[in-house]
């Protein structure tokens, strides 16, 4: 097996709704085939225009948002909602953002970040005829653990989850279930490069097993209601 | 910023209870200052003689073993067993493995897997004169999301939480919480190169901001059960 490389992207700028980030990523950088794009939430929701108005020291107006961006709560507790959106993303205030937005605004998430990450893994196909795979990410807290890492929320060109149920072990033997979920341990390599401050929302992965690039999709990650243990 | 290198190690061997994995790394690669060595789990456990008999076919003493690895059972569903460990560590059958493992046994988690990064460390120091961080990995599940992913269950020498909450944002103000487990990506990056059939049991992260390398603990992770609305 080779390296890989994580590949922070500097000089991206402020983005726009109706930027296109694919042309933002491609002055900035040179691509090659073969690499996975790491784009943040944040960007994406922007460009594609899903800031609303919000104050932010309005608590009401805030959950009332929380829950209108939400299809389930399934914890509260203070300040804090945990819940579902309707992409299945169980996380704080329903993935709704208001750092590195402007003062009085907020960034809801994308409608639908597989079509997100499509729309840019088009747009550098069409300008430079490089075939990369994209993974749109944000950053959730987990159960049981403290500290934030970046999952993945929508992904265009790479699995999701990679299968290993069938794959003999080192000693030969048949394992029971391993399903990676490999496009989460990128978003997560990603973030070791961006920084919350450091004004870096996009990273390249490059060196990817060429096997895992195929379509995808953020549903493999879902784990539905009837199999989870904790909604 | 500059790149990561996420850099497998191959040609570790078959680990034996009483060896060093320090002597078997130095003897497979050539490390570096600053290095971030990730080492899972299973060959750590191999080392420290955390192997116990167990017949893989006998579910009243499988589900024994996990019992006695447990301090609380979280979730039981048929023949899972979602359980909290000595450790604090939430996770499937209390981290007991049988894959990779010689047939007819299971492999337990180390007792205090920071001592056995640190371990680890230290050996490097005293036999390389190299100053490198180690994380021990494990793959654990989550909760609403499919797939697992690795995680950090031991460090040395590098933070594992990293807390931004008084760094300002790109647009200047102060960010609320950015709690960032860094631990946890580091393992989810070495994952990416080391897969689960593929017997390479360590990595190395290379070129991680200098500012993490400091004593650290995994209990930085471990949310406590107060503050815990899944447990």
């Amino acid at each position: 097996m080779t390296p890989l490389a994580i590949i922070p992207v500097a000089g991206i700028g402020e983005v726009r709704a109706g930027d296109e980030i694919a042309d933002a990523i491609l002055a900035a950088t040179t691509l090659e085939p073969g690499d996975c794009l790491v784009v943040t939430q944040k960007i994406v929701s922007k460009a594609e225009g899903r800031l609303v108005p919000l104050d932010p020291d309005d608590l009401t107006a805030r959950h009332a948002l929380v829950e209108s961006e939400s299809v389930r709560i399934v914890r509260r507790r203070g300040d804090l909602i945990i819940s579902e959106t309707r992409h299945g993303f169980v996380c704080a205030n329903a993935g709704i953002d208001l750092s590195n937005v402007e003062s009085g605004f907020a960034a809801l998430l994308p409608v639908d970040s597989d079509r997100s990450a499509k729309h840019i893994r088009d747009a550098i196909r069409a300008r430079a005829a490089i075939e990369v795979a994209v993974v749109i990410s944000d950053t959730f807290g987990r159960a049981w653990r403290r500290g934030l890492t970046d999952v993945a929320i929508g992904v265009s060109g790479i699995a999701a989850v990679i299968d290993l149920r069938e794959t003999p072990d080192a000693l030969g033997r048949v394992l029971h279930v391993t399903e990676v979920a490999v496009a989460d341990e990128i978003a997560a390599a990603a973030e070791l490069v961006m920084g919350k401050a450091s004004n870096v929302p996009v990273a390249i992965v490059r060196g990817l097993d060429a096997s895992w690039f195929r379509d995808g999709s953020v549903r493999e990650l879902v784990r539905p209601p009837s199999e989870d243990l904790f909604r």
